[in-house]
């Protein structure tokens, strides 16, 4: 599975009802990785790993569930107000991959055993070791904005322009990330942002080529439904970007890369454009809001794969 | 005021009660600073700042009162079983002070922010901004151990061989620190542990020197009462290192710098020794159960140094 946070987590959340956890391998946005207070932060990896843990917040859809935040509050007489929530237990995660990231271990070998020591069996491999930055530039602003500042500080407010991916042409894909896509049987695009999620990934043109060469076996599952996003602001972005605001605009994002588009069934009117781009498409119901749905719908995307 | 940790806030919090917190600058112990979880923890200091901000637990003699420990515990699921307990809100202190010296602030400064953001009006100078740190070396164990190891996790225990100070010879002190000792009308050596506590601070050579030409207004407490420490493992020290436990033993590590000495009632019968070796020496209630005593015993050593 390709992933960002919150929408990829609820799709794994039912994948792993349906496959066996030690198989499943997800490969993980960092663009929106983050220095806070010293600290990195990836909020997408740690996403998916709390989910995978059973560790997740079941409301808010980041950290950690039962949570408490006495350091954030204690860091705001040296820093001002915070913006962005830190839990204590969260903060653990954070200090501990700093520490290991300045002792030279590589991210990816440190979200192995961040995943490991929280019980996660499946492989979570964040895309690269190398760092990339997702900027956000708004109109009327005359500098592009870090995405954590945009979404969480600014609450994704402002009419975009462009997106940047600051350090995406230097940077190299983690190598189990391409050995993934290569040798699974299944490979499945979460319903995740398509900019600021899954394009940091696909924009490291080793991951494109390996997902190209395996189109049969690529699923996507459209983040837009009826017109709007579930969550998060893929709706706004892709307007602001010139995009049809449907999964037709979507699929035609994954057009070279994605065998199977896979979008809700408020949306079926656009199952033959879609599948003019050259890839099939199916309908179905996509919102998960119980893990009982999201296994479903998890079950529907692998039967269509012929997994 | 020279402090290592408990003794000495414990006899600040008296002396706060009769000298304008604004005068006063404490020069502070950073021999067992320690890194923990790639975060700098200066125990000496915090536990002064936080006595200094009326935030110290009353009960431990470090940390924070109304602590919790939720990151610590969440912590161990990477590192394996604490042996230092860092609270959630204390640890905000050491990421602000860990983010600021990698940005490139010395300690001194970094120091100074932490007190001020917490309220505190004393100046609060770690003795260097040089990475000194301090071993004990016990018998039959090949290797000399950090200090906190020692302490803390070890719990002081085996026979002490040797301490070393190491980076002490490269070390120069804060400059601010020589400037306290000779425009201060009274230099008073808190009753903190002569070899680890004060032990690394006079063996700044600078330090020495200028207490030296101050002797007549450099005051030392005992912190030996009745043969032993009220804390700590001072007197456990002293025996394995050949020294005398008793307050005489202490005035001998201190002759050649200090003008009064101050020792408790039980420990008249050291006067004469004392005086013996150059110094003035008082007997009085040196036991600091409670602020006010401490307040008593900090009246009672200014008006001794006729301030």
């Amino acid at each position: 599975m390709l992933a960002g946070g919150v929408g990829a987590a609820r799709f794994l959340r039912g994948l792993v009802q349906r496959a066996d956890e030690r198989r499943v391998r997800v490969i993980v946005n960092t663009g929106d990785d983050e220095e806070f207070y010293g600290l990195h932060v990836s909020p997408d990896v740690d996403t998916i790993i709390y989910t995978l843990a059973g560790l997740a917040n079941p409301t808010h859809g980041w950290g950690l569930r039962n949570e408490t935040f006495n350091t954030l509050a204690a860091l705001e007489r040296f820093y001002g107000r915070a913006w962005f929530a830190l839990g204590d237990r969260d903060l653990a995660t954070h200090i501990y991959r700093t520490q290991r990231i300045r002792d030279g271990i590589p991210l990816s070998r440190v979200t192995a055993e961040i995943a490991a020591r929280l019980g996660v069996k499946a492989g979570v491999i964040p895309m690269s070791d190398n760092r990339v930055r997702t900027f956000v530039k708004l109109r009327g602003r005359p500098d592009a904005l870090p995405f954590q500042e945009y979404l969480v500080h600014r609450r994704a407010r402002g009419a975009i322009e462009r997106i940047e991916l600051r350090g995406i042409e230097a940077a190299t894909p983690v190598p189990a990330a391409i050995e993934a896509i290569e040798s699974s049987a299944a490979i499945i695009l979460a319903p995740s942002n398509p900019f600021v999620s899954l394009g940091p990934i696909l924009g490291l043109a080793p991951i494109r080529e390996a997902l190209r060469a395996a189109k049969n076996r690529v699923a996507a599952v459209s983040p837009i439904v009826g017109g709007r996003t579930i969550k998060g602001p893929a709706d706004k972005m892709m307007r602001g970007l010139g995009h049809e605001v449907s999964p037709l605009g979507v699929a035609r994002l994954y057009a070279d890369c994605v065998g199977l588009f896979v979008l809700d069934n408020a949306d079926r009117r656009h199952i033959a454009s879609i599948e003019s781009l050259g890839m099939r498409a199916i309908a179905t119901d996509t919102i998960m809001t119980t893990p009982a749905r999201a296994a479903r719908l998890a079950g529907i995307v692998m039967t269509a794969l012929a997994v």
